[in-house]
């Protein structure tokens, strides 16, 4: 479904001699010389030359809201009908993505992928930030069934791919994704079980919050979801993973991290949500890795666990566990630092320094 | 020579009312609360009421240096004359924290606080952000004497103090300090163990990037500081431990900290040589650890022990070993993102959200 190119290592002596000749001891700016030098390697592939400036142009959040069947049982801290509230929220500028993203200067947009109830026209009547591409009214309930069948993982690509896509071509040359669903933390543990086969105790952890009751409830609801699965005597292919166990929200940005790789531009990933997202990209097309580039270590205890096998060094480990794109949107300024000093900061040679 | 007012308690309940009934899980914004609450605390105390809204104003920088005695020796990767020539780098904005400075809107300074060779007129004619408060041509080599005299020491607290309360009165209300001296990671190891009692060993790192062989004398170097002062039968005070070891640039740091502090604003508190200053600075007045937000982990091996015997948490993890303020600056959007929360973020009710 995607035309995804490696990210070729054409550029990256130059890249390198760019960075080590800047005035600072070798290595010194840490994590933020492997950004600056990810940053202009896709770049310089994309503009097919060696780009000296790396421009973050229109950085844009598009945070996807689904709600999940798995929720009906009581392992969240809030209902079902929180997801939809929350879009409202989202809508009115007043969640914590939004602080961030105007703090920092970032495009916005909330996607319903598939939230219980819809909202009404009046509701979305005065906003231009907010997108509806629903697959439906929630999905179904896991542990007892798929969460959605073959064609909507297919739709829900293929709207993911559409509305990346569509920010991209408003002039937007790096992503970030947030999400919105009470119940997605068990959706995404439960794909990284049908992924990996580590263990449910090692994948689930207490979300945003939940007391042990909850949390041996929803490790039992997983186990019992992945093992309804066990008498299937091939392994589940990647589309199965996620019409099994995903959410309306995880297969839209599955579509669009897949469609910010195809169109060669970097991705900022968010949290634990998000990165099952990344996991599920990775496993349908293993090119997208190159244009990944992780925002922190959530609090969220398999998220460590998703980030090793990324073998990804994230940026922030600030003990978050919101989501919506709270931690990409936060860890937006240091790559424009990273920029700023690739492009900007004085080499040995210019400002005369004679280490 | 301070007078510097601990931080009450009076606004706390209400500022955790405020962060509490926000549209999030009980603790999910992780350490940006603590900040948020930090913030808002020395700013009510400040304001003598409860600050709704957080402003932070003028976030500045000021760049100390100084040179080293202890430099004579080859224990840096780069000559004293390095010092001199980061200072034209700092004055032509070409160095990384000026980058960084600029990308996130902080103020600049550079300060000479006793380079080894004095600027030009002609060297500083057009530049604003250049102050000269030199308390001699670097300091004396402390592996056989006294960094400095203790009417240096004196001067240098009442000097840095002065550029600071000059920088508040300019409409300053967040401080952050960075440093650029050759040898001065040998400076601030050789205050901690004169500090805490913790041996050479613990304390002394690879600096910006020394080889073994140059580790090896540095800490003799260090040792040979310390056992030079074994003799005395009386503990030495701080302002001792300040004439023995420290730097021009550290010790005018420590009048600056204090002078913040005693303003009642918070200082944002970068890497190694910093929190050298830091700990002199609360050795001084205990009451200045409640102004100081920590910026970052340096990859430097000892700030962590600082980080430590100062109950700090700090915000990155970036693997930085530059000093010059960057992790400082870095970290400066993170406390903007905190503030936006705070001031922005939707509450329970006004959202209609219904956790």
């Amino acid at each position: 479904m995607f035309n995804i190119a490696s990210l070729n290592s054409q550029y990256n002596s130059e890249i390198n001699d760019i960075i080590q000749h800047k005035t600072k001891p070798p290595g010194a700016l840490g994590l933020l010389e492997n950004c600056a030098a990810q940053l202009a390697s896709i770049y310089s592939q994309k503009q097919q030359k060696l780009v000296t400036k790396i421009s973050i142009i229109k950085p844009s959040m598009l945070v996807f809201a689904g709600d999940h069947g798995i929720a009906q049982h009581p392992i969240s801290i809030a209902p079902s009908a929180v997801t939809r509230q929350m879009v409202l929220n989202f809508m009115a500028g007043g969640a914590a993505v939004n602080c961030f993203c105007r703090t920092n200067e970032i495009a916005f947009k909330v996607i319903d992928a598939g939230i219980i109830e819809p909202l009404s026209i009046d509701e979305t009547r005065h906003c231009d930030a907010f997108i509806e591409q629903r697959l439906g009214a929630g999905t179904a309930d896991f542990s007892t069934q798929a969460a959605m069948t073959e064609s909507q993982v297919e739709q829900g690509l293929k709207l993911g791919s559409q509305i990346a896509q569509q920010t991209i071509d408003e002039g937007c040359n790096l992503l970030m994704l947030g999400e919105m669903g009470i119940g997605n933390t068990s959706a995404a543990a439960a794909i990284l079980v049908a992924l990996t086969g580590q263990s449910v105790d090692e994948c689930v952890g207490q979300g945003t919050g939940i007391d042990r009751q909850q949390l041996a409830l929803k490790k039992s609801l997983i186990q019992t979801g992945i093992d309804r699965l066990h008498c299937s005597s091939t392994p589940l292919s990647t589309q199965q993973i996620i019409a099994e166990f995903a959410g309306f929200e995880i297969v839209q940005m599955v579509g669009a991290i897949c469609a910010a790789a195809q169109a060669g531009i970097p991705v900022l990933v968010d949290g634990f949500i998000v990165t099952s997202a990344v996991l599920l990209a990775c496993k349908l097309h293993p090119q997208v890795r190159d244009y990944l580039i992780f925002a922190h270590q959530s609090n969220e205890k398999a998220h460590l666990l998703m980030l090793s096998i990324l073998s990804a060094e994230p940026l922030l480990h600030l003990g978050l566990r919101l989501g919506e794109g709270t931690g990409a949107a936060l860890a937006l300024p240091l790559l424009k630092s990273a920029a700023s000093f690739y492009n900007d900061m004085a080499s040995f040679d210019s400002a005369g320094v004679t280490v």
